[in-house]
């Protein structure tokens, strides 16, 4: 097979595969080649991922070695992307009562949605992240973004108990905006216990949902390595629980009577 | 630059851009190189994406054509990654109260989730699908990987209406298993008068659920072009209000009391 057939199916298994250890060995019989002629393909490939600003290879020596590929997004990338986000939303139409805003077209595009997975998986693809968690519902689709760069699981933290799951375990927690008490229930054979984790949604305000599920997650002897958010929001009252997270957007000066709103870019680039 | 590394960032960008139309003047100035270059590179891409069993390029011709990555799983890979999942299905300890199986450790992997939405996307490609309908919650994640591969996006339809999403129209359905009154609920603006569109969800028994999206989207005038379930289960009363659908698996003979199963290959194969 030439080099430039081989090329191609290497980066496309490469890019299925992030962050898994692949031995120079399985290329070698997948393609009939040399040993020596993949070093070289994945030195080209190397290179280019990184002029296209994607990420990088990262070589494990040694007899169990082999490449991995680390999904980034580049500085120049993620800024672009974070400002067209900021346009989008500061539109006034997307301002509904209460001071929420309509996100659901934007969650709803899967080429954004994983773009914002990739920004998220390239900070935190250091941690030894072992699972994502989100709770049910606009943070699912966030949550499988970093979960698809980052190759670890899913889990889905539920407000409803459903029947289907076998036995779970609860808390109940109060919402910030609502000052409501609510529950949370997570599966319990859904997570290991004392998994690194990393917590991820779509949107924050006072952080009391999020707050939730960090105290749902003690119960599994969880490590919250990393918090992830689209937007934050200003809490009017200021009494933010969550403390440290990486927010995308960061939603200022909301006036539903005037129809105006602000949105700047959040902390992500500060950190 | 060298046609190897063209081939990598080529590969890339399309391989992230299903079945949109790129121009060969796109490539052409991204990479500095001539036209006829750029056509030589699609066609042996064209060839290795064959070989693979990931696809193929659709060329357009005349002033505003181009090549455009059409997903395809081969039916070797696609019967290999079936077969799998009925055997991991099977495993008697997935047996809940009620006859449900435990599949969230499945749907929770997102390397599985992304290889059933390549094969529903395959199936689907040439329906003119313009949108992903599924409903909350564990629907969503198959939902958005389907609506990768096919490029469109996702509309999810809740069961709880929430003041965050603006006008709604509901409807009130019968569930197929409890014979309760169920409502499901979509934002107006979430999905425009006429679409086609295609329904995802992880599971039917009676296909109550599914019925009911279909009523709720005959206020929108969709058109529903497909229908893609994970897995089927048999409906003790034989009473399914769905007939046209597609799914990967089919679960029969549950037997809770002795703690037997069986999960064979669904209808994806015999369409």
């Amino acid at each position: 097979m030439k080099r430039s057939d081989r090329l191609i199916g290497m980066t496309y298994y490469i890019l299925e595969n992030p962050m898994q250890l692949i031995s120079l060995p399985f290329f070698s019989e997948q393609y009939n080649a040399a040993k020596s002629s993949i070093s070289e393909d994945l030195a080209i490939m190397n290179k280019m991922f990184q002029e296209e600003g994607i990420g990088y290879l990262e070589s494990v020596s040694g007899a169990a070695g082999g490449v991995r590929y680390i999904p980034q997004s580049s500085n120049d990338k993620s800024e672009t992307f974070i400002e067209m986000l900021c346009r989008r939303l500061e539109d006034p139409e997307r301002l509904l009562p209460g001071g929420y805003l309509f996100m659901s077209d934007i969650l709803g595009e899967p080429d954004t949605i994983r773009e914002i997975g990739r920004l998220f998986a390239s900070r935190f693809s250091s941690l030894g992240i072992e699972a994502i968690v989100t709770v049910a519902t606009k943070g699912i689709p966030l949550a499988y973004a970093v979960a698809t760069f980052l190759n670890v699981p899913v889990v889905i933290v539920r407000r409803d108990p459903k029947i289907t799951e076998g036995s779970t375990v609860s808390i109940n927690y109060v919402s910030g905006s609502t000052r409501k008490i609510q529950t949370m229930v997570l599966t319990k054979r859904s997570l290991k216990q004392g998994s690194t984790v990393c917590v991820i949604d779509d949107f924050m305000k006072a952080g009391g949902t999020i707050d939730g599920i960090k105290n749902l997650l003690k119960e599994f002897d969880a490590h919250v390595a990393a918090i992830g958010v689209l937007a934050e929001a200003e809490d009017e009252e200021d009494e933010r629980v969550v403390e440290e997270y990486t927010s995308l957007v960061q939603i200022t000066n909301v006036d539903v009577r005037n129809q105006q709103i602000e949105v700047h870019k959040g902390n992500f680039f500060n950190q």
